[in-house]
């Protein structure tokens, strides 16, 4: 086992009917930007319930953070901010709405004269403007940790930034939040954070036991409820367990003690950059190849997760290995999910090349927990999923 | 699942050679006191790093806080605390000075008369004198939680304690430090930490896929190591799995959304008030007949440990659940631990209802996840234990 460093100070208040709960968690005297998406909240009841419990807070609101939370969308979320002398933010949607949330956190905080600098400088936040979240969609699990993924449409980047200053002082997560979800983004949220168990699991052997089986437990659970909540996501139990799977998946502490791997988003971000591809299925796309691609570095990992998780016993280490990737990609394939590009864009051609370009433009010294992928694997991979 | 709220800021140091780490943790201005116990750290070279670690920190000691930190020691402490004016507290120990640190700190800022008073009135801590821990025994996993149990011999009273305020702000986990503990605390730890794992695992089924494979994760690891640790306590792959399995099997995360138990904790903590008996093997002595005697509501959860822990996939869900309780008691005899009253007094006669009297007297309302355990029921499972 490696040596490591956890802390994570995130406050979580999970359940039926928690998010009236928030209004204990807002200190009296805060000014609050309530953040969200699309608008799907006015719809389901979610934005009545938060503004139920807003009440007796001073807020106002920004909607319309697009999935791929995008730059230019949230710097006019900061000059409400800073006109508006907010001292608190909160978050109400997924992923997109969370990160752009942390984003608005540190930039809010930061010294420095372009917010995007925060990004492409890989600037730390040590104290960000406190916020909270009311989770809508699980997947992510931006909800209890400090990381954030930025989009930024004119240059066609997505870039990832965090630091300490940066998880939620408190998250509420409400399982019946997904009965109103589509089964697409269900899918999404199912698959990604599977991928967020794989890339901190699927590397090599390092003695960490426990947080192997803690990472097997994360796959098995989400497997086991993966089709009732396709199926039923009024289901409360497989709806529970989901959320707070997608939450365990991505919070710091299975990835600790342990290498990690991240080549799969890496790639994956660029998907989404290229194509607008929905985050999760790019993750699909790449990685049954990723796994392929790097099978002898990987294999005895992939034979563990075979036997553990998939309770394939028979036949050799590769064999169990081979047998792992397939289930793998049969298990994104049973949620809906296609697994190769060709499924998703006709304007396939040369997408292995650009992404290759683009990492050595960004003098980039390799990918994969041992960071030993160059370019030219990248590429490599990519076509392999097309 | 029911509903929860989790929060756990406790910061983890874990690896090899991390003591040197607690410099850069307590504040540059803090005034600090370092308790310990009985003097084994002078032995094994503990208190030598931390000593070095604290070289440039203003502190002072205080040592000889016993096993079962003991309130008449731990007054003395607090006298120093006062006069010395102190502003931070470093234990450097196992469970015993943790949790006595945890005590000192809530009495530092109570505001009562008779700090003895925080435990039997059950007073919460919101907030405490700041403290960090350099952990020298893993078991208890008080390191990271903000509970502890304070021993009064004048009353042979042994009570918890607690609250928000009682996190560690920092634990500081080097597991080469089980190298020099004797063989008979590693069986313990071991027993201690497992039981912790069967007071919030064993009870009814309630849905809590994750929690329950978490709980499952930990136990598994802790068979899986046990004997490589008392075979060789350098193995630091075994040593490294053992002590991260203590710490994650009593932070919170694994009781979250799950009914729990603790009537084993309730009842063995009588038998170290009476006998002085060490708190894990009280344990051991209680859970088998505990586990018996309320066969009845926990034969499903049993069966399930029986499948996933012990592996054990023939027989009715019955034959499984009693198969389960004797592999526990043969688990904690292979560790060297007796499960028998009568293998550690010949006084045993009357316990039983001396402690079923004891419950009486407190005014006690039900034992176990159901709370229907009545004193009488103690007294039948105490019987079954001589």
């Amino acid at each position: 086992m490696n040596n490591f460093e956890f802390i994570n100070p995130t406050k979580i208040i999970f359940g039926k009917n928690t998010i009236a709960k928030l209004t204990e968690e807002i200190p009296a005297n805060a000014k609050v930007l309530m953040l969200y998406g699309g608008g799907s909240i006015k719809k389901n009841g979610i934005y009545d319930q938060v503004k139920a419990a807003l009440k007796t807070i001073d807020h106002i609101e920004f909607g319309g953070i697009p999935a791929n939370p995008e730059y230019t969308v949230l710097m006019q979320a900061l000059e409400l901010i800073k006109n508006e002398n907010i001292t608190y933010l909160l978050a109400v949607g997924g992923g997109s709405v969370i990160d752009g949330t942390k984003f608005l956190s540190a930039a809010a905080y930061f010294k420095g004269e372009t917010p995007w600098d925060i990004l492409t400088e890989k600037i730390r936040t040590e104290q960000g403007m406190p916020f909270g979240t009311v989770l809508t969609l699980p997947a992510t699990g931006s909800e209890m940790n400090s990381g954030a993924v930025i989009t930024r449409a004119s240059t066609q980047e997505k870039l990832a930034m965090g630091g300490p200053g940066l998880f939620p002082t408190f998250s509420i997560l409400d399982p019946q939040v997904i009965q109103s979800i589509p089964k697409r983004q269900l899918a999404n949220g199912i698959t990604d954070a599977f991928s967020h168990v794989l890339e901190q699991y699927l590397t090599y052997p390092i003695g960490a036991l426990l947080q192997d089986r803690f990472a097997e437990s994360i796959m098995q659970t989400l497997i086991e409820v993966a089709p009732k909540i396709l199926k039923d996501p009024k289901d409360y139990e497989a709806a529970s367990n989901f959320m707070w799977s997608c939450t365990m998946a991505l919070n710091g502490l299975i990835q600790k003690g342990v290498p990690t791997d991240w080549a799969v988003h890496a790639m994956g971000h660029e998907l989404t950059a290229l194509f607008g591809i929905d985050h999760a299925r790019t993750l699909a796309i790449i990685a049954p190849s990723h796994y392929q691609y790097n099978f002898e570095t990987k294999k005895e990992k992939l034979a563990q997760y075979a036997e553990r998780v998939w309770q394939i016993n028979s036949g050799s280490l590769e064999d169990k290995a081979y047998a792992a990737i397939e289930k793998t990609e049969q298990f994104f394939n049973s949620l809906g999910i296609d697994t190769k590009l060709s499924k998703y864009t006709k304007d396939y051609d040369g997408t292995a090349e650009i992404i290759a370009q683009r990492f050595t433009e960004r003098g980039w010294l390799g990918l994969g927990e041992r960071q030993a992928l160059k370019p030219e694997d990248v590429e490599s991979i990519v076509l392999m999923a097309y």
